[in-house]
C-alpha cells in the first residue's frame, strides 16, 4: 500500500489501528559502467512494495537521493550534504508524526546513507530530549539495509564470493535487472580494481575507482538471481519489519 | 530516458551532445477525500516521462516530498519546510552542474512548491553571484507547472468550470485516474466549501476547508478526462521545454 | 503612525483595539543609470506612510534590503540571499507576534522580493504547523506590490505602453522624483535592450542589460507623473488593506 | 550622500576614488514610557546624515531592527536572533566588498547590538582566514557606538548625571525629540529603578525594569539638549570614521 | 606531544615532516551509579597521550563533548545535536587543514558519537567535492574506537563476559579508575537491566535503563583491569594509527 | 569538583543543593613563538579548578577550542566560526538547564571569544524570550575573564608594564610555565612590533604581527610570576563567581 496511492481517510483509518511506516531509502549514483544510476533507490523499493503486500504496511515516497559525495565526480550522480538529509529527515519523520504515526522503518540501498540516516534519527530525537516537541519516545525510526540481509548476504557470497565488491555489486545490479530487464547495460569491463584504501572525497575516489566499482564484478549479474534476490530480500524485509514493529 | 535508468557512461555520452534535464517536482500532501496523496508527484512525473520519448531529454529523479505546511493537519501528508526545500534543490542542482548539466527544467504539480522553487534558484544564483561557486550565467533554472500549461487549463476550465477548484481538482485526479486506474477512490463528497480567504497554517487551513477539498468537485473526474489531460501536458511540457532548452 | 515614532504603551494601547501592521519592503540595488538604488523602498515606503494615515495603522520599520542577488554586478547594490531573508521575516513577524500583532501585510517595492517573501510566510506557518510556536491560524501575512495595484498599472500603461518595461521603470523613478526631487538624475540612456530570456545570476544580468534597465524607457520619468503614482498607490493601498484585515 | 538617493554610476565614480562606507545600525524596541521605539536607529541615522555631508562618504541604509530579544515582553519590540543579525551583516557586507568596498564602519544606537555585530565581523573575517571568499586583508569592519563618543558621554554626564542611566536614556530621547519635535511624548514616570543585576530574557528584564527603562530619568530630556548631543555626535563620528578610514 | 603544549613554530616544524594528528573525542554524559560522567573523554585521551608517545604524533585538544541527547534525562548530561557536532568537527579539521594537516585520526570513546562523526567526515568531503574548496583526496579523515579495538574487546570478553554490557561497561570503567584512582565511586547497583530494544530519546532511554547502564555489571571493573585496558589500547591504537598514517 | 570526575548521582545531590556551575573556556592558537598553542584553555582552567576547592562548585568540561580565526595563519590554531561556537554553547547550556542549572559562569582567558559568547548568551536567551523553551529568567549566564581580574590585571602592569602587550603576554605565558613547567620554550625574539591598527582575517593578522604576538615581550614571562598569577586569578574568581551566583 503505498501512502501515494491512499485518500487521506485511508491513512486516517489506518492510523486508528497501527502506527508504522515502511519507507524506502535509496541514492542517485553511478554504479560503474553497467549499473544504473538509480540502483540504490530501485532495490529497496523493490523489495518494500513486494513485502507490503504481504505485512499489510503503508510504504512511504521513496527517498530517491542521498548522501552521494564521494560518487560527484561520475556524471549522473546527486548527492545531499549530510546536514541537508538530516534536514530532510527531520521534516519526513516530523510530518507523519504529528499525525500519529510512531514507528519509522527505513530500508535502505546504499551504504553511504547510513551515518547521515542514524545521525539524522538522533537530530529527531535529540528535538524531544530538550522538550522542544513532543511526547516522549513516541517516535522510534530504524534503519535496515536490504543488503545486508543475512539471506541476502549468504546469496551473494554463494553466487559471487569476493567479486561481489562493495560497489555497483551484482547482486544489486542482478536485482535491478530483474525489474528493469528493459535497461539492462551492456560493458566492456576493467579487471576488478583492487585497493585496500577507503576513499574521501570524489575526485579521490575517481582515482582510486577509475570506472566507479568498487571490487565489484557486475558482468556477473543476471535478472535471474535479481528475482532470487528479490524474493530473499522480501523475506528478510518481513521478518526485521515485524520484529521492529512488534517489539514491546 | 530516466536518470534512475541509465549508466554513468550513458549520462556522459549525453553531455557531451546536449546540457538540459528535465525534473518532476511534486508533494505528498491530502488531496480530500478521494484524491490520491500522491497526486502531485504523480501527474508532473507522468507527464514528463511520456514528453522525455519525444525530447530525448534525461528526465531526473522525481522529487516527490516538497512545501506542504498547511496541509499537515490531514494524516498522510509530508512537509518540507521551505529552508529544506531550498538546502533540497541546491544540493540537487549543484551536483549536476558539477557533472556539467546547465539547463534545469523543473515541472511541478503542486502551487505551494512555487515560492520555495523560485527562492532556491536565487539561492543557487546567489551562490555563483557572490562569486563562490563556478562560472557565471551556466546554470539556468525554470520552473513549470503542468496545471498552469495553457491546454490544459483550457480543457479543465472547458469540463468542470469553477467545479476545478484549486486543491483536489477534477483535472488533477482526472491524470491520477487514468495513471493509477486500480486506485481509484470513491467517496461521499460535502458540497463544495466556498471561502474567500486563504489559509495560513495547517489547522487554519483544515478549519476552512473541513475535508481537504479548496472548491473542487472532485467528483467530476474521470479517467478518460485524466487521458486527454495527460496528451495535453505533454504537447504544452514539449513545447516550453524546447523553449526553455533551445533559447539563446 | 510610524512604529519607530511611538512609545510602546501607544502600541500597547494600539494593540487593545487592533492587530493590523503595514510593512514596507523594498530593496538597494541598482536602478539603471538614473534611478536611484534606494527606489524599490523609498516606493512602498512613501505609499504606505501616506495611507496610513488614512488608515490609522501602524506603519513598521521599512525592510531596506531584499532580495537583489541578480543586480550584484552593479555597485551599490546590497543582496541579502533567501535563506537570510527568510530567517529575518520569521523573526520580524515573530517578534510582532509575540506583542499579539496578527495581520502582516507587507507592502512590496521589488519583484524580486516575491518568492522569498511567499516562503518566508510558509516557514512561519509552518513552524506553527509543526505546532512548535503559539496557537494555530492566528498570523496572517499578506505580501502586496505596489506596482501591481491596478490603478497603479494602468496609469503606467497609459502613459509609457511598453516603455514601463521591467526594472528601472518610468513609474518607479517618476515616483522617487516626486519624493526626492533634489536626487533626480540625468543621464544619457542607451536605446530600451530588448531580451526575451529572463537573467540568472548577477554577471548574466549585466551580460544581458549592461546598464541595468530592462526594457524601460526611465528617461520618460516625472516627477508630476510621480505624485499621481502616489496618489493612486494610496488609493490602492487603503482598498487592499482593508480587505486584508476586514476579511472574516 | 545616501545610498539610496544615488544611482549606481555615481557609486561607480565614488569608488574609483575611496572605498569607505558610513552604516548606521540601530534598533526597534521599547524605551520606556515616553522614549521612541525607533530611538537607536533615529540617533545614528540622525548623526551620520549629518556627518557624512562633511565626511564626503556614502551612508548606507539603515540597519533598523537589530538584537533585542531581552525587550521582546513590551509590545513594539522586533528582535532578530544573534544568528539572524550576523547572517544579515554577512549578505550586508560581502554584496558591497564585490563592488570594491572595503572600509564598513558601523555607527551604532543599541549596545545590545554589540557582541552580535562584532561576532558577526568575525565570520566575515573567517570566511577569508578559510580561503573561501576574497583577497586577504580587503574587508575591515569597525563598529562605533555614538553615546560612547568621548563628547557625548562628557555632555550626558553633565547634564544628568547619574540619572542617564543605561536604557531610554535622557540623552538618546532629547536627540530624537530634536530630529522629531512632533514625536515628543509625554508620561508620568515612575521613579528610577534601582537595581543591581543584569537581565536575562526577555520576561526576566520586563520583572526588573517594568516600565522599560533602566536607570534612566528620560524626563530629563529636551530638544535643546538634543540639539547639542546631535551636533557633539556629528563631531565625534567625524574624527572616528577619519581615524578609521585613513588610518594605514 | 600534545598540541596544547606545543608552540607554533614547533607545529611548523613537524609539519615540514608530517602531516599526520591524532584526536582523542569522547562525551559528557552519565555512566551509571559508579561510573565518571567523562569516562568516554577520559578513556581516548589516556590512550591517546600514551600512545603519543611512542608514536611521535601530536595529539589535539580533546573533543570532550560529545552526541549524548539520548542521555540528557540524566543530570550532567552535556550533548551536542548532531548538526553541532558537525558543524564543529568541520571548523576543527578545515582548521588544521589550512596550516598543512592531512591525515586526522580521531580517537573514540563513545559510540552515540560514530554516526554523527561519520557524516561530519562525508560534510568535510562534500565541501571539497563541491569544488568549494581546496585540493582535492588531500583530507583523510578516520574513525577508530577505543572499545572496539580486538585486544581490548578480548580482554573485556575475558574478563566479564555478557556482564560487560553496552554502557557504563566495568572495561571503560575500570580505565578510569586506573587513571583517577581518588575518583573510584562506590554504589548500590541494581541486578543487570536486560532489555532487546533500543532507545529513542532521553525519557525513553531513561524508562528502559533507570540507573543509566545498559546491561553492565560495572561492579566488576578494578583499577588493576583498567592498567592492562590501558596497555592493550596502546598497542592497539599504536598500530591502527600507523595503518591510516602509512597507507598508500 | 570536575563534572568529569563526578557520577550522576553525585550531580543530582548536588543540584538538590545548588544550581550553578564554572566553565573553563578557552582556544587553540599560536601565541607566538614561544607561548602554548593550549594558553587560553590552560590559564582559567588551572584557576577554575583551583578556585573549584573553595567554591565547592561544579567545573564543566572546558571549552577548549574557541573563536580565533584571526590566528589561522599559524599552524597548530583551530578556530570555530562564531555561529559554531554560539550552537555549541547553546547545546551546552540546554543540556545542563533541563537538569536543573540555572547559572553558568564561563571563565574565559582568549579575547577573541567574547562577542561570541555574548552573542551565544543572547541567542540563548532568545530562544526562552520567543518563549519557545522553558520557563523565563532561570537560565542566567556570565562571562568573566581571568586576565581582566583587577588584581591580574594589576599585577601584570606592574611586572610588565606596557610590555604586557595584547597576545602572547608574559603574564599568561607565566601562568602556562608555572602549571608545565616541563613545556616552557625558548625562542629568539624579534623587538616588540608595534602596531595601531587592528588586525581583520588571518592573512592580515600575520602581515601586521609576524611572529604572533601583539606588542607583548613574552620572554618576561617566568613561572614564579606564573604562580603569583594563579594565586591572584583564584582569588578574583572566586569574589567574582560568588558575587553572581549569590545575587539574588
Amino acid at each position: 500500500m503505498q501512502l501515494h496511492l491512499m485518500s487521506w481517510p485511508e491513512v486516517a483509518n489506518y492510523l486508528s489501528q497501527r502506527q508504522d511506516i515502511l519507507i524506502p531509502i535509496g541514492s542517485t549514483e553511478q554504479h560503474g559502467p553497467m549499473g544504473l544510476i538509480g540502483t540504490d533507490a530501485i532495490c529497496p523499493e523493490a523489495i518494500a512494495n513486494a513485502a507490503a503486500a504481504e505485512l499489510g504496511c503503508i510504504v512511504g515516497p521513496t527517498i530517491n537521493v542521498g548522501m552521494a559525495q564521494h560518487h560527484l565526480a561520475f556524471p549522473g550522480t546527486i548527492a545531499l550534504r549530510p546536514s541537508t538529509l538530516i534536514a530532510y529527515l527531520q521534516d519526513y519523520v516530523n510530518s507523519l508524526a504529528l499525525a500519529g504515526f510512531t514507528h519509522f522503518y527505513f530500508f535502505n540501498g546504499h551504504g553511504g546513507n547510513i551515518p547521515s540516516v542514524e545521525a539524522a534519527f538522533s537530530e529527531i530525537y535529540a528535538e524531544r530530549s530538550y522538550q522542544r516537541q513532543g511526547p516522549s519516545g513516541q517516535v522510534r525510526c530504524k534503519l535496515g539495509n536490504w543488503f545486508r540481509l543475512p539471506e541476502v548476504a549468504a546469496l551473494a557470497s554463494q553466487l559471487y564470493g569476493d567479486k561481489e565488491g562493495n560497489h555497483a555489486t551484482p547482486s544489486e545490479i542482478a536485482l535491478t535487472q530483474f525489474v528493469y530487464p528493459h535497461a539492462i547495460k551492456q560493458a566492456e569491463l576493467a579487471p576488478i580494481h583492487a585497493t585496500a584504501r577507503y576513499a574521501t572525497d570524489s575526485r579521490d575516489f575517481r582515482a582510486l575507482f577509475p570506472d566507479g566499482r568498487m571490487g565489484a564484478d557486475s558482468a556477473l549479474a543476471s535478472p535471474q538471481a535479481g528475482e532470487q534476490f528479490l524474493r530473499l530480500g522480501v523475506q528478510g524485509l518481513i521478518r526485521e519489519y515485524n520484529a521492529f514493529v512488534h517489539h514491546p
